[in-house]
């Protein structure tokens, strides 16, 4: 029998999940060959403006193959509608019985992508840190520092946006979050002051062209071949360039765009999955300059699907 | 609100449903441009044997983009499972809302292609048709010959497997169809008697190599690279070689086996849609012979799901 799972029941599993510990997993399993990861299917709508992305796949000798479907429909707000939407479906790999439907709505798309900047996080961000820099005032943004409170104890954060009036919004929603929160006169400033960068915007040209030494980067906003948020020269002068996904990066985010400008080449980019396995290193020194740039990949939906359904089909238990 | 659709309550609006007419549409809409079609999405599994069909796909100008899973796991049956499994989904093209889940299990890919047959049989069998030969006895044949029904007025059958007992197990339940159904005592018999021909086989061979003037065929069972039904020699001979995609010809079914062969070239293939539109001549004697090949497009799972929601939606109209 089919379980069909709502966005409520699926927001109340999510405070008894490991969600970093979960992707962590997911990049692992991603570099480490067991994943099975055809290319993204793709639908792209004129009018109304809209695009869809179907990201299937599985993991050798894991239980569900994992079907999810996510939209962005960019008039939606015009009309009192999120721009996302989408769903995950659970089957077994056995049988193929459709064992379970998350009408997440796009939820755990924003989730898993969030838990994977702590995750790069953990993993390269300097530990000595005094403040955390947001690029973005978006839901993504206000995601990206919650789960961040799981693995760093900096609690001091400069957050930037072009338009000051959201950037006093992101600082409301999070008045109830640990961390100290002021808006930053400037993207300069930032720089300056952050060790640890997060950017979660949908540039389509830099916003940052330098940083100062001992700064980790995390780039998420760019997941397209025409979005970008840092010069190509940043890439060119880091210490270690790390992408989820060497495939992908070889058609979007900043290491393509990198690569397209001939600032690097695909040998300079290290895989998180290596680097959470140990397999290749990651941060040795302070000083070090790192940029992760994340376009998700189809293991981060089938390890959240799982962890959800799992945890839902357990809450019997003591 | 996402309506979560049961195969029992899609099973219930089949028969309100002009399936017939409803595929016509869809395949005129695949050949006319309309259509967004992208390459199937598959994932391929090894232990237990199965594989996963993901199409997608939209009609400019309709209410929904639709997204179908099919899989088939071919040890289900040892263990108490059909072989086949799947479900439809249908989201708004103007705002990616999921709007139904339909939990059909794959019968209603069962029932389009299906449908499909009787649609090319409408179009291209001979008017006077003394007999209608069934190869094959398994749950698409007898589907086959169910939607038959509407659109010939021949209820002479004779029907040929390798299998004996399975061929009795046909004409068994189909006892309460209109048709007088007789098994076959060769497949040449059936060659020689009947004038419209559906095969419906998983061979990997041909089971066909020589067709009496006047026949029509429609080859359902071949819809990958290896499998083949009829020798690539009857389509060099056929006066008129239609497909439901040229594009999926290129690369699955009889045609492929016959480009492949070097036999015909895919100038000599007519689409389907281009036939029930009128572009393109269909039968134009009855001693024409004439051969269809359907490996079945996503045009075919939208108008299903459409159909089946649309049915569903109004049940409280009178």
């Amino acid at each position: 029998m089919t379980r069909v799972i709502s966005k409520a029941e699926i927001l109340s599993t999510l405070p008894g999940i490991d969600l970093v510990e979960s992707m962590a997993a997911a990049f692992v399993a991603y570099s480490s060959g067991l994943a099975v990861v055809p290319p993204v299917g793709e639908l792209v709508f004129e009018s109304p403006p809209g695009d869809v992305h179907i990201k299937y796949g599985y993991v050798r000798g894991e239980r569900y193959y994992v079907v999810k479907v996510a939209s962005g429909f960019y008039d939606n707000p015009a009309i009192g509608l999120p721009t996302g939407n989408g769903l995950m479906l659970l089957f077994s790999q056995a049988t193929g019985v459709l064992e379970a439907v998350l009408l997440d709505e796009g939820i755990l798309t924003d989730e898993r992508t969030a838990a994977a900047g702590a995750v790069v996080a953990k993993h390269l961000a300097p530990r000595q840190l005094n403040c955390i820099g947001i690029v973005g005032t978006g839901a993504q943004a206000e995601l990206q520092l919650r789960h961040l409170a799981a693995v760093s104890p900096c609690r001091d954060v400069l957050v930037w946006g072009r338009n000051t009036a959201r950037a006093e919004g992101f600082c409301e929603r999070l008045s109830d979050s640990p961390f100290r929160i002021t808006i930053a006169s400037s993207i300069d400033a930032l720089i300056d002051e952050a060790r640890l960068i997060v950017t979660t915007t949908p540039a389509v040209s830099p916003l940052l062209d330098r940083l100062q030494p001992g700064t980790h980067v995390t780039a998420m906003g760019s997941d397209t071949a025409d979005k970008q948020e840092l010069a190509a020269s940043l890439l060119a002068a880091a210490d270690l360039v790390i992408a989820d996904s060497r495939a992908q990066s070889g058609s979007r985010g900043e290491v393509f765009r990198a690569l397209q400008a001939g600032e690097i080449t695909l040998e300079k980019v290290m895989e998180l999955g290596d680097i959470i396995s140990g397999k290749v290193a990651g941060r040795t020194s302070s000083e070090q300059v790192t940029i992760a740039d994340l376009t998700g990949v189809a293991t981060q939906d089938i390890a959240i699907a799982t962890a959800v359904y799992e945890r839902l089909s357990n809450t019997h238990q003591p």
